[in-house]
């Protein structure tokens, strides 16, 4: 993998700036993005674009932003509107012209994941933006999930000793869309999905890929098997991903058409991380709980405060806050594009293992 | 793999036949051996080998056969007792001369697992014995659990479907020894496990790969990992293996050194089992259910009945007795060594695999 070099952005603005915004894309998820920016001092969202204009429009009405502000092409809204920054929420097909065109226009971007389909693609966009000192950030949310961040806490304060093992199980119910079944919602909502390629791990379980570069370092190695249960959508819906990340044994085990699996709902996955010293455990099955287990005894807290909806909506606007005290600073993104076409990378070489039966090393030459 | 071709026997024994057997071997497990053929009609245990000869004779004691028929060496018993069968409870380097020995003087031969510390030395234990025209069989309890059996019948029935996925979890805490702390009590029963090269693998994980093979067939390649967590031990504490096995994606993750992580002690393992129409699960954690999830629902039931320790000692008697059978009646066990060489080349190339990071494809010439 070919990294550019980091660049440092030395543009910095005051405490009162505003800064100023646009979302690209209003589908399903946009209404988390647009809730976590009105949560966030000192941003306003301007002008909404979206390639069918109605749902831009219901989207702008809920959210108070004029009718005069939005568009169904993203180069008409970046040439009629004043930005600081967008907010890319579209599909990852359309995810380089649009970083491309913001760059081109000066404009700060952050963008949903994945990043883009093809690794050269997304170093085009990295590139690009290098090019015209704009920052450009993936709006990864998950590793701002604050059981992840208390697992890194935990782990760096020694609670489980040297880091070993961890084991991710997402396993969910009926997901996919089955013979003689209406359509799951997550399919009536994104019916694109159902003829998606590459499906589990590109559209979601990529998340999971970041969470342990979060959490332990750089892929060094995946092992990646695919599977697929619905005999319907065309993608894997099933992902068991074999990885070491800083040394550390990672398995990521997902899969969306699991039938009678998943007892109840919950923000949280099934974690088991195991140190020399100790062990911490996520627990969905037992009440959202968090378990530190090591030679001091064993404890439990919840793994994280109010409902769960509000968990999943504070992931955002973590992410999208981090953003935003980034661009004000000028300092780097954790989530900063050049980081995140590691993520990215690990994700396309699950799938080449997976489509070759083979480990698939990984070169992190920026490492 | 070059595996020896079949050879069916065609001795049978009348009904009333009493087989006569000795155990070579009377350590720690040799106690469920004796209580095992001490339920088995129509077998009597004549005499006990045993290196140090003080514990054979204890073992004697216990069970209630005479000193005149206690040896320290097993070519002596042999030599010197008139038997159908033996029953070996030794140790793995072992198993081959005393295999070997006992198929020179025509005598049956049931053999702890794993069958041999080589490929090479199981392949010439299978040969002897089809050279000899005695039956060569493994004791491998752990297919004859009574949920595995349930398992393989559920799948046979349907009640999943299509058989995708298997997951089958133990991770125990404080079973490997530790710095500053007693030894735990495999080891102090087990001693010379401190030092063996190849361990929770070699010495238990195996009998998963055998369950596998049970539920599904053949396996096709395996990619494992294996690490170590006890600074003391010097063997593998943990693997992490991938399977195909008939096609079904299969996870074997087992660790010894996991702190905290065991809640209770159970004879089960996790196990999550996944069809296209339905899932099967084992729950240590849930009072040692079966639940089975399907488009009818989902119902449990007991994985076993009685005490844990019944189930345990149940396997022992079930895998024994069904050896006794097959040499009554000259059929081939389940479990013949010609057979078991099979689950043994998939645990050697586990050991290869996780020492090339690598998939190994496994030939199985005769399948």
């Amino acid at each position: 993998m070919n990294i550019p070099q980091r660049e440092v952005r030395s543009i910095t603005y005051p405490a009162s700036h505003v800064f100023r915004g646009a979302l690209l894309g209003t589908g399903q998820i946009s209404v988390y993005h647009l809730r976590a920016w009105s949560q966030i001092k000192g941003v306003e969202i301007v002008a909404l674009a979206n390639r069918t204009i109605e749902k831009a429009l219901a989207r702008a009405d809920e959210f108070g932003i004029s009718p005069d502000h939005v568009y169904s092409d993203h180069r008409e809204l970046l040439e009629g509107e004043d930005l600081d920054f967008v907010d890319i929420a579209t599909l990852p097909d359309v995810h380089r012209v649009q970083v491309e065109d913001a760059a081109a226009q000066g404009v700060n971007v952050l963008c949903q994941k994945p990043m883009a389909p093809s690794m050269e693609d997304a170093q085009a966009m990295v590139e690009a933006c290098d090019h015209a000192g704009v920052l450009f950030s993936i709006n990864e949310n998950w590793r701002w999930r604050t059981w992840y961040r208390d697992l890194k806490r935990l782990v760096e304060e020694g609670a489980v000793g040297k880091p070993k093992y961890i084991r991710i199980v997402r396993h969910t119910n009926l997901t996919v869309p089955r013979p003689g079944e209406s359509l799951p919602e997550f399919f009536k909502d994104q019916p694109y999905i159902m003829n998606m390629e590459r499906l589990i791990l590109y559209e979601w379980g990529i998340h999971l890929i970041d969470v342990m570069r979060f959490l332990f370092g750089e892929v060094n190695w995946v092992f990646a098997r695919m599977d697929r249960t619905s005999p319907i959508s065309i993608g894997e819906d099933r992902a068991y991903i074999t990885m070491d990340v800083g040394g550390v044994n990672c398995l990521v085990d997902i899969s969306w058409g699991s039938i009678g699996v998943e007892k109840r709902e919950s923000q949280l996955e099934q974690v088991t991380l195991e140190g020399n010293q100790g062990s911490i455990e996520l627990l969905p099955d037992e009440a959202d709980m968090l378990r530190i287990s090591n030679h001091e005894g064993s404890r439990t807290q919840p793994a994280f405060t109010g409902t769960s909806d509000d968990a999943y909506q504070a992931s955002y606007t973590a992410a999208q806050a981090h953003f935003i005290g980034c661009l004000r600073e000028g300092r780097e993104p954790e989530t900063a594009a050049r980081d995140n076409i590691r993520t990215l990378g690990a994700m396309f070489a699950s799938y080449e293992s997976a489509a070759e039966n083979n480990v698939i090393h990984l070169q992190n030459a920026d490492s």
